[in-house]
């Protein structure tokens, strides 16, 4: 999918909420432990009750991975079940060094046939470029990320760097991973992950990556102000997928929770609307 | 296995070798591919011609991921065919929010049974923590890793911290790293990835991290020296798993493959010998 194709998506449906697939097997409602595969189908239903109201789902490879070779085979009837129409998501955070990353690469790209990949910059640029070879696919790297430890290192200053082409003022981890990586890939092939909490950075990040789509996660169970990100941090195209997991398919534990989580993403449609004016 | 195990193992044998098994299916010998699961198979005669010439494996999951949930099997029955005796690792390189950390932790530590995973740093404290908290499990966390894009951001340089208990010095994005994460772990629980192709930074390495175990990726295809690793950074209780992957296991391309990794992982280990005097 293109990026214009993913912003034509976004304005005929008047939404670019995310789904986030990170079911947890230990939360899956009773009633379903007696099917075959309890978390397959809670994610079919899920998807089948949220399809209308979102543009992408993002499946979290760890909740699977969990489950082991079995919870693989979850992950991959999931994709499959995914409508055609809709961005698939593999938030694997993945990244090693070059012939590493090209096989992670072809596991989710060709095995599983994701259209984008969640990648970790630590590495550097020979991790992340076998993702971004991969024609008419997406690489996400982590930018700015929702948790506390962001702290630790994405936001503690880098001295300025005196070699040539390097940047020569003051910034921040993140900062200078945005700038560096943007060069590797371009807005049509590499998005950056923004978390919903860091709403104080978003004009920062927007003005540094005016073009790229960011994934934007922690929005509902972490709670990220919805409003706030679309204020500061949308673009001409769009250039925003906002992803809310827990909020949406554990918004009830009981029978209902398929209603529940059409009722979340209903709402979630609805603000965004309003939104994308 | 307890780090005084892990010494006493490798003083007993003589060896701080470990194999990496970076099994590419498209690199199988011919021979095998009449067997149920060629990649199995050759792990399997691999770890016979290797073990007594290293103490640990190290399982890359890029090169089962790629196979999808067939892949994930080979690595259940591989990892379950290793010797008791070997120290396991699955060099994943995961790391995400905490209660998703949780669950890759889950999936290495319990549904696999590795007694070591490899982690990346980017994402902070909350990131690594769930790795931590399990007992008798070890959590390998990048530190300065071997390949070309270490410069991208790793050996990059941080202005020094104005923050109350951060580091006051300037310093590499690595130090940074080994630094704040050495007080996260235990030279008991927490080793580093140190690439042997960085050995001019071995001696700063030890210096800020003497206790702990540093697992040394690229001897042999990506061309760093034992003798200068061991020479540079073996600590009171050894503290280093050297690595070699397809230097071992990819020594022959035919029949003789195994007997080709024998002969390499015995040459490693004869020269280790020499530096544990």
């Amino acid at each position: 999918m293109t990026r214009q194709q993913l912003t034509a998506m976004i304005r005929s449906t008047g939404t670019y909420l995310c789904v986030g697939l990170d079911t947890d097997p230990s939360k899956i409602p009773d009633h379903l432990q007696s099917h075959a595969d309890p978390v397959y189908e809670f994610n079919r239903q899920i998807i089948d009750a949220t399809k209308d109201h979102c543009v992408a789902y993002k499946i979290n490879t760890a909740f699977y991975e969990s489950s082991g070779a079995k919870g693989w085979e979850t992950m991959e009837k999931t994709v499959d079940y995914i409508p055609s129409t809709h961005f698939t998501i593999a938030d694997a955070k993945r990244g090693d060094i070059g012939n590493t990353s090209a096989h992670y690469a072809r596991a989710f790209f060709e095995t599983l046939n994701f259209d984008a990949v969640t990648v970790a910059p630590y590495m550097g640029e020979d991790s992340v470029r076998p993702f971004l070879e991969f024609t008419d696919k997406w690489t996400i790297l982590l930018g700015l990320t929702s948790n506390p430890g962001a702290k630790d290192f994405e936001l503690q200053k880098m001295a300025p760097s005196a070699e040539p082409g390097r940047p020569t003022s003051e910034e921040l981890l993140y900062e200078r991973v945005l700038k560096t990586a943007a060069g590797w890939g371009t807005p049509d092939n590499l998005m950056f992950v923004i978390g919903a909490t860091q709403a104080d950075s978003f004009t920062a990040v927007r003005r540094l990556t005016p073009d790229h789509f960011y994934l934007v996660p922690g929005v509902g169970a972490q709670g990220g102000s919805l409003q706030e990100i679309s204020d500061k941090a949308m673009n001409k195209d769009v250039g925003l997928l906002v992803n809310a997991s827990r909020a949406v398919i554990f918004a009830s534990s009981g029978e209902d929770f398929a209603e529940a989580a059409t009722r979340v993403a209903a709402g979630y449609h609805q603000e965004m609307k309003t939104h994308l004016g």
